[in-house]
């Protein structure tokens, strides 16, 4: 988690992800959509995407999944589709609601509906992500 | 829709959406994630990305979506964070998991949970989306 809370700050964003396997982080990434004019470009996605074009394989299996905000059902959807073992995050999304926009769909309202669950485990640093959340947005 | 079809059978897919204002098409896309070994390269997410970054913005207010087969709750999520209008979709979620893995998430369920309505209508063209299933699949 403290990868992804660094690459956030590095970006000024409050968003930032990292994709780990055992000790070692294979990829980081900050949210990138007005960068990008990409809608899509969450920190989750662009770290999905980025390890899964590595890899050049779209199966993700033996990863674990760091993000400093709870997964909006975009990014927990692409989480299910590339079947990451885990996804630890910090602040939840009713706690983003009080800073910005949000889908009212909670990572594991998705999880229980998916041919391929997810271990999920939250408030990881909370506190630290939620300055992110304080600082930069 | 006809132009999501087309695009789904030249690329030898069941999945193509096409994003479209008044009467002009101005993307399509099929679904990717194979051929760029990223998981997150579904029709409707190509489609987004590609116009998004054509118009220099995140922001696609003014469009409709057209998919071959319901959005899944990732590609549904996108389409509400790029604010479109509308989508328009053929065959729905529980007619695609008789061919395959999905996510039982209706797109209308997230609709309802969102801060962005889309008007949603489906079954357009359904049968010819079917046996793009049948075909491709």
């Amino acid at each position: 988690m403290r990868a992804a809370i660094e690459v956030a700050k590095a970006n000024r964003t409050p968003f930032g992800a990292a994709l780990s396997m055992g000790d070692e982080i294979f990829v980081t990434a900050a949210n990138h959509t007005k960068e990008l004019s990409d809608p899509t470009a969450h920190a989750e996605i662009m770290a999905i995407r980025k390890l899964a074009e590595h890899l050049k394989k779209t199966n993700l299996s033996g990863f674990t999944l760091y993000t400093t905000c709870e997964p909006c059902p975009m990014c927990m959807s692409a989480a299910i589709w590339a079947k990451v073992d885990a996804i630890f995050y910090g602040c939840t999304i009713p706690e983003i609601s009080l800073f910005m926009d949000q889908i009212d769909m909670r990572a594991e309202d998705l999880n229980i509906k998916s041919f391929h669950r997810v271990t999920i485990l939250d408030s990881v640093l909370k506190d630290e992500c939620i300055n992110l959340l304080n600082k930069f947005h």
